[in-house]
């Protein structure tokens, strides 16, 4: 059966939606279709501009015969400035705030929409990188690890502050909570994280970076690397920081409880965009 | 400017694909690309066609000035019975086994190729319904949750044993696990779940069903009401269980610990086929 254009973008489109980052070898299409490779290789073309005209992602061709075609996620800055603009409007309603200046996020970490752009807009910004494995720790930095990972084609751990029989055996560790200077203890199935892994360390929140210190501190007893960290909202620390080098989409710079205003701004994530570095020149990442 | 079928076609299967069960009229694409409704018209079939055919879903048109169209997720039965299959091969895998008869799920539950397809099952089952959230508890079932929750494209709220600070105000009950009879407690934001919703219940595993009951118990405190239960693996239990509509898409039947054996076999989703029912018939879903 063969299968006219209109027919092979749609499923196309899909395929290539569905498998970010994965190889596709133009056979592959070519014998979906009963197609010639020729024919292929202008529906990539086609899928290719309207991908990058819409701001859907990248089409990666590698020549040769064990090349391909592949899809990678790339933001454009016009759509991530919208979106982390929308965000700290969404951040500094109000009716927020709770008792001691916390801030109440579940409805935003609830919300499939915003986890999938956050998740776009996080693995966008490593998209260049050779990223092995998401990290984060459990609960409520689970969402935004999956939803990035599930755009860099990746896997998930999630490191636990209580150890589970269903677990297996654990390797844990002692850390110092940033803020409150208190000993916690974090750990992490051994099976879940091979050795000389690369890692992107995800979490919803920092503000002194004990947590994510921790999680930096783990990835050593695993001998792996940290590939990158991002979070969703920093917030502003006088003191050092016990993390340097991260990405934040949001800062939460003041928040008043008398007057019940919260001061939120964007976080270091546009910094990248103005150091004019095109984040996404060199995907290296498999 | 103008858009060929071609570049139109790609974006819509995007746009599609990324709103599911949302009803966008047609006005928005022929405005989007410049195009007259009827090339519009015209495209949603070539698109409809071709997500029957592939599995990748349906596309429900509804006419008039309010009308649209929407996609729905839809996994054939087909689609559904190999993947299943696989499932439990993966599950049977005697190197899962840890002390005490426990499985290790781990490297399932991290896997993104694997969740979506999870989430696309369990999505597919209850499509017909209307679905306002999907709810779980921490954390085994949250990656689950978002799968199925991302296709069905509604929130997930996320039920505590442990009530944090974040949170705000929590609504909290007692409930007896039903294998362990143990009295425990398990709590959610008053925030996340508004009064009468239909609710999606989904965990990564169930026994007895004293957690899931737990979580029936909770919704009556929301005057909420459950619309559908899904486990990805439940456990042969002898004695009356707690819970009985339920759906099921891997069973474990006998883990012998000793032989190193582990039994699997596919849960109830099938029988849902088998019944002759066409799951898909009528979505009431908005």
């Amino acid at each position: 059966m063969k299968f006219r254009r209109s027919e092979r973008l749609v499923d196309m489109t899909h395929y290539l939606l569905d498998h970010p980052f994965q190889l596709v070898p133009l056979t592959f299409f070519a014998e979906r279709y009963g197609s010639a490779k020729s024919s292929i290789s202008e529906d990539l073309t086609i899928i290719k501009e309207t991908f990058e005209h819409r701001g859907i992602g990248r089409l990666v061709t590698v020549p040769g015969a064990a090349g391909g075609v592949k899809y990678i996620v790339s933001s454009s800055e016009s759509e991530t400035r919208q979106f982390i603009t929308e965000m700290c409007e969404l951040v500094a309603n109000p009716e927020r705030l709770l008792p001691g200046g916390y801030l109440f996020m579940t409805d935003i970490l609830g919300d499939p929409q915003v986890l999938k752009k956050v998740g776009k807009t996080i693995a966008s910004a490593y998209a260049h990188k050779s990223i092995d494995i998401v990290m984060t720790v459990a609960t409520k930095g689970i969402p935004i690890a999956y939803a990035a990972a599930s755009y860099l084609n990746v896997p998930v751990v999630i490191v636990r502050s209580d150890s589970k029989v269903t677990e297996g055996s654990t390797v844990s560790i002692n850390y110092v909570s940033g803020s409150s200077k208190r000993i916690q203890t974090m750990g992490l199935s051994k099976r879940s994280l091979a050795q000389g892994s690369n890692v992107l360390i995800v979490d919803d929140f920092m503000k002194a970076g004990g947590t994510i210190n921790g999680m930096i501190s783990l990835l050593d007893e695993f001998n792996a690397s940290v590939a990158g960290i991002s979070v969703l909202v920093e917030s502003e620390y006088a003191e050092d920081r016990l993390v340097n080098d991260y990405l934040s989409l949001i800062k939460l710079t003041d928040v008043d409880t008398k007057a019940r205003k919260i001061n939120v701004k964007p976080g270091n994530y546009f910094e990248r965009f103005e150091q004019g570095g095109n984040l996404y020149e060199n995907s290296s990442h498999k």
